[in-house]
């Protein structure tokens, strides 16, 4: 028997034995603290920072990993990394409050254009005539025969119901509830008039975050939505690291299905606690995801999705019962998937163009579904194109050296004194600065380059201030002293690779706006709108984000904020059977366009990693108000 | 602690540990010792004959009952009824011979129309075109694809496939055959070119006997067809003592479905073994049954179809998941029950219909399906009137003193001399005599009533000859002396109670006959085929049938034997849906005909309790034959 070592997790007071030779995170995942792994334990993110607080003795010596990414400072305070400490002995650490993911602004509302309702379940109320010598009928023909005056043609008795028939309409006296799926197929049987108790759940799984929604399917109305970070985060922060972790082990695949199914249901608990509702009446689960997510979800092994030519396992929507994917709704209910459009352009990217009505457009949109993959989509009713650009977890905080997600402490908005380079910042809810966030990031970088502390190759332009220094990776702008900072033990920086990260994040995004724009032919003058959907999207400075040329350029006011569309989308399906046609019939009109396959992309990628852009005249009006120095030239594909 | 009491059957050796108190047929449903229990332990039928060989003072006293089923001299020989001695001590008998249900004559063949092969079910070989960067279809789309290539319109792919999509794919090199259900659903996927192996079962569950059909699915050839005793006998002999065990307990409704369904799995692991097909490979399961077979086959409680108004639980046909039934074959497959007409008229005679063609026909014709009960039905294309007559299981040996089924030994055919009144017999596999058997028993009346043993009220006449003598209950008719049977201790008698048993099954299913006949308004000219179905039908003399008047009296030539027409019309809807179409049309089209809710029936009861009838001017081919005193008179009911 292997020997069982002792981990101990304050301040929560959390405990888990692990085995010997076991990391620090691997007790975290067992003992389910909070503890940041973005890179999924990889140790390229250094997040999963730790205290020592007992049996430093009992650790394996410092990695070099921990070396890059501990200063001496916090080396000497006993800070290891959760992810590279083998434990050979009882330890007790305690986690500092910026290694954790923690409670996050999750923005999970979005807008939804109405449509008349139309769910697939529906109750119906009759009372039935019960058997005589002279009308003998059997049960299920008598029900049948009463739904059908109500106007539905049943078709099928769900077995379990079929069984129970004979009792269940003479227990309730001939008066019942009948719950019909798609207007043929009896799920339910209930005594008395039970009508008014039909509902569903509609549900955004993102790589992050998970969105829920309890909806009333007789009214359409929303009773309830709630959210949780996506559980699969300790396995990897994004999709490319969750595939590896699915791949890596025999029931990898198993432990990240159970793991987001179990976030879900912990959602579903919550919106049954506050609204009352009653499980069994939940009769659909309406999912949408990345196309990664949504195999995860349902069991599927997404290696294939990661791996080019990146085909999805499955495209079509799909109808699942709940027991065979996990989800406590009625058992006789059903999971409604919407469909995939390619490898990394999934169900929520459908439900993001059912929401935003790009396909019913006369008008051309450009839309961004902003997240750790960006799916950009071009196209009108004629025609829709469609891609997915890598842009990364930067603009979550990942990768950028205080960067944080959305949570208490980020900063979020940034303004630079144009003579004295000094910021102004302020954070989520008004706390002491211990991180930057997404839309801080952009903030900073955007007011960096409008004021000259950055050239547009990116570079930090040496200024007479404080602000700008030396760093050990070059120079750094700093935007908060550390006296500022809860914890006082270090400034907060913006560095030169925290720039160049972001840079290759726009530059994913950017380049496929202009590759699509490029295939339709056209320029920025006829995006009639350009729509930014996600979580993140929502706190983005529109004008900061110009400035980055993370989008072309294009009036603000054609600029439009919809917030997590793809929430919206699922929403919409589960009330309406035939918005769930449409989602797939844009799933299998949208174009897809492999950035990776086109012989372009890197030309256009270089160019766009300028900021804004290498062409300077895609940006006449940015170019005017920014005093960043012009050091970029257009780089032309060799003939 | 209950005290446990040890009981021991010989031959086979095999015993049973039961509580004190229980009954010696109690230990033999427990050893699964096969023992006749006809009535279903209610003491009845007295076939549950034992010889105490040890023990016999642990036992309970003789009741009234055994008195009057056991002979002085069996009494002597240490012979009781297994239902009536309760167990106080360890015990050991034997069962004799006769006691057994017994390895019987199965007829599971019948006639069967052709139709054109259209099965739920089939497999079509694919070969994919990988995916690339330039056609980077999901895999599911890519499967469709190519199925509508080859003509199939894919909608739902089954779960458990969807989730090893991808892998089975890949592992096949894009070479697979897919299976595909209702020409629309994805139910398997193997690598390679394996469409030739696409196999169903049809099953027909009969109240006495299963008989299962093996079919290859892309040829309709018949590969095998066995069947087997119910193993639900011993529960009870009849489908209303089946009914009221189903009822008496918590667990019997299970115990019965249990018992059929392990029965039917055991017909198909015996097709397997001889075919060599895999039963991954067995698709669908066709299965009908009369109404309460077709429940606990199901596990529907069949309590109220036993009830006045009879109503079915269930008459729409059915397609139900092979593991909700418990049935071995492909779990992704499926079980189609055939529907129901009412609570005695089931799927069995919807596949008799069927098969027989009576929908489709111009002329008028009469089908009588006989068994325990015997369903009648007469019609054609335009109407068709069914009702089910209580035969009861007297023309299978229950309820006869020498009665038994039709196994080794059973007397099938008698002649009897007109002058010495000396019968001649014919037995089955031609032994000794050791009862009589359905055929048998019409034979031996029918000749009573030719010789004028019997006057047309069915009362045994006194004739100058040994045979007819002075019995315990009456006149008997001895068939065989007892050194003529292999026991050599009893003579083979027909009792008068015998003769009034048949009587009162005769007049049940005559009844179905002259009350569809009425209500049709026509005469037995205009029946242009009597069709008699069922295993027990097969063997009947039709002259002996009529004389009896069983049946109307049509020309001989008119008379047809189909055999067992359930399991034919049960192999036509395996390989054809449109076949099931065409059932589930019978099924509603056929009108019902509630004989206990008629006031004529119990007039008609008494008149067709006469032999051939009470109206003599019904037969005048049978009267000009037969030298039986004409001693019974038309009853009328009183105005």
């Amino acid at each position: 028997m292997a020997e069982e070592i002792l981990v101990k997790f304050y301040p929560e007071g959390k405990r888990a034995s692990i085995e010997r030779g076991k990391t620090i995170l691997d007790a975290a995942l067992k003992a389910d603290v909070d503890l940041a792994a973005l890179c999924g334990g990889k140790g390229f993110c250094g997040k999963c920072q730790v205290v020592v607080v007992e049996g430093s003795e009992n650790l394996s010596p410092l990695t070099e990993v921990e070396r890059k990414h501990l200063s001496a400072e916090k080396l000497e305070l006993g800070f290891r990394l959760a992810c590279q400490a083998k434990v050979y002995g009882d330890v007790a650490v305690k986690i500092p409050e910026y290694s954790r993911t923690g409670k996050q602004k999750l923005v999970i509302m979005g807008v939804e254009p109405p449509r008349p309702l139309k769910p697939a379940v529906r109750k119906i109320y009759v009372e039935l005539p019960p058997p005589t010598l002279e009308d003998p009928l059997a049960d299920d023909l008598r029900l049948i025969n009463a739904l059908r005056e109500k106007g539905f043609e049943v078709e099928e008795i769900d077995p379990e119901i079929l069984v129970k028939l004979p009792d269940l309409l003479r227990e309730a006296g001939w008066k019942i509830t009948a719950t019909i799926i798609d207007g043929k197929k009896i799920i339910d049987v209930e005594p008395r008039d039970v009508s008014e108790h039909c509902y569903g759940i509609a549900v955004d799984i993102g790589t992050t975050k998970l969105a829920c929604f309890l909806v009333n399917l007789n009214t359409g109305e929303l009773l309830h939505a709630c959210g949780t970070m996506n559980p699969q985060i300790p396995y990897g922060e994004d999709v490319m690291s969750r595939i590896s972790y699915a791949m890596e082990g025999e029931d990898h695949l198993q432990q990240l299905k159970k793991a987001v199914v179990d976030g879900i249901n912990g959602l579903i608990q919550e919106a049954l606690t506050i609204t009352g509702v009653r499980r069994e009446h939940l009769y659909e689960l309406v999912a949408v995801g990345n196309t990664a997510m949504h195999h995860l979800f349902i069991g599927i092994q997404p290696a294939y999705v990661g791996r080019s030519p990146y085909p999805p396992a499955v495209a079509k929507s799909c109808a699942l019962p709940p027991q065979a994917v996990g989800i406590a709704i009625n058992n006789r209910g059903r999971v409604h998937v919407l469909p995939n459009i390619a490898g990394f352009v999934g169900a929520d990217a459908v439900a993001c163009l059912l929401a935003t009505e790009v396909h019913k457009s006369a008008e051309l949109k450009l839309l961004m579904d902003v997240g750790t993959n960006t799916e950009v989509s071009l196209g009108n009713r004629e025609k829709i194109l469609s891609c997915s650009t890598a842009s990364g977890p930067a603009f979550e905080g990942a990768h950028i050296k205080y960067g944080m997600r959305a949570a208490t402490g980020a900063i979020e908005r940034v303004k630079i004194d144009e003579e004295t380079f000094e910021p102004e910042i302020s954070t989520i809810d008004d706390a002491k600065p211990r991180g930057i966030c997404g839309s801080g990031i952009i903030d900073v970088i955007a007011e960096m380059l409008r004021v000259g502390l950055l050239d547009t190759r990116g570079r930090i332009q040496r200024k007479e201030t404080t602000r700008i220094r030396e760093g050990p990776q070059g120079l750094e702008y700093v935007l908060a002293w550390k006296e500022e900072t809860p914890s006082k033990a270090e400034d907060l920086v913006i560095t030169q690779k925290d720039i160049r990260e972001i840079q290759l994040a726009k530059a994913a995004m950017r380049t496929g706006c202009e590759i699509l724009m490029k295939r339709l032919g056209i320029g920025r003058e006829q995006i009639s709108e350009l729509i930014i959907a996600g979580a993140f999207g929502s706190y983005i400075n529109p004008e900061s984000a110009r400035i980055l040329g993370m989008i072309p350029e294009v009036p603000l006011e054609r600029i439009k904020f919809v917030g997590n569309t793809a929430g919206s989308g699922a929403r919409m399906c589960l009330k309406s059977v035939d918005a769930r046609r449409e989602a797939e019939e844009i799933a299998r009109r949208v174009e897809y366009v492999e950035l990776a396959a086109l012989p372009e992309f890197q030309e256009e990628y270089v160019n766009a990693m300028a900021f804004p852009h290498a062409d300077i005249s895609k940006h006449p009006e940015v170019m005017s108000k920014i005093k960043a120095p012009v050091t970029t030239r257009i780089y032309r594909e060799s003939t």
